[in-house]
């Protein structure tokens, strides 16, 4: 069985890509996995494979700024997630001296929901909550003197900010 | 902004259907949403919609008895999971007095977690954990005197009895 731990990521003119490809037509209503070497003449939208690494790449202040697709296969089941240009995420860090990531890519999480334990030098624990309902897109490591980890959340209701 | 809360179940050779209709061509590297009164005829693998509520119908002792959809919709995102035919899957009880489900659909659950808390008539509390790394697919609720869940999730690495 061909087991794909790490999701394939691509998005929209991708400027480095790594030759596969996947086509959007008709708003998402149809989904195009090409292989390497084949061509597309349609008019649909097409998508790059990038490194998945780089998915903080494509998110600029908490919005995502190109249209994604990040596939995931595990055993008999294939995850597509269309991602479109625009959708806000909710940037999460966890950073202590040791960092316990609880959830990661694909996870449904409800608020309140813990996604991160933190051990301090001295050994006590602490862990990080979501404040809202969402999915986890994507887990970034900072690099950092203290272990620093960035939780990239899909929001389920919009997010907004309590006015004063 | 439409939300849509209750995924979609779309299944091979549905007997009763509510319309909508995907195909998947080339093995899954096409997939197709076809609208309520779109036809077609193409040689794909065309699957039907049915009510989400009946997942359980099927799987039959584990294992998924046909190529099954799961499409949800939320804010800006689309995540579509393809779920092929033969596909085992982990079915998990929890059963009490109170039962108070942690995960829900499209959960990423490691081994270990809590997937739900059960309340004794006394009021005591114990947790359900999951043994696998796996994704929740469907939480069935089982019409009993007690309350009762069952999970069906698809977990990461194949299903493995340990022998004597």
């Amino acid at each position: 069985m061909n087991i794909m731990r790490i999701p394939r990521l691509y998005v929209e003119n991708a400027e480095k890509h790594e030759g596969r490809k996947v086509v959007i037509e008709n708003g998402g209503k149809v989904i195009k996995f090409l292989d390497k070497d084949e061509e597309y003449e349609g008019d649909g939208k097409v998508l790059y494979q990038v490194i998945y690494d780089d998915f903080d790449n494509y998110v600029l202040m908490g919005t995502v700024t190109k249209d994604m697709i990040i596939e995931y296969e595990v055993g008999g089941v294939r995850q597509i997630t269309y991602i479109k240009k625009g959708t806000k995420l909710l940037e999460i860090p966890a950073e202590g001296y040791k960092v316990y990531p609880i959830v990661d890519f694909g996870c449904r999480i409800l608020g309140g929901h813990r996604i991160a334990a933190l051990q301090s030098r001295k050994g006590d624990i602490r862990f990080v909550n979501t404040p809202v309902n969402g999915i986890v897109l994507f887990l970034k490591e900072v690099p950092a003197k203290r272990e620093n980890y960035v939780f990239y959340i899909l929001p389920e209701e919009e997010i907004k900010f309590e006015e004063e």
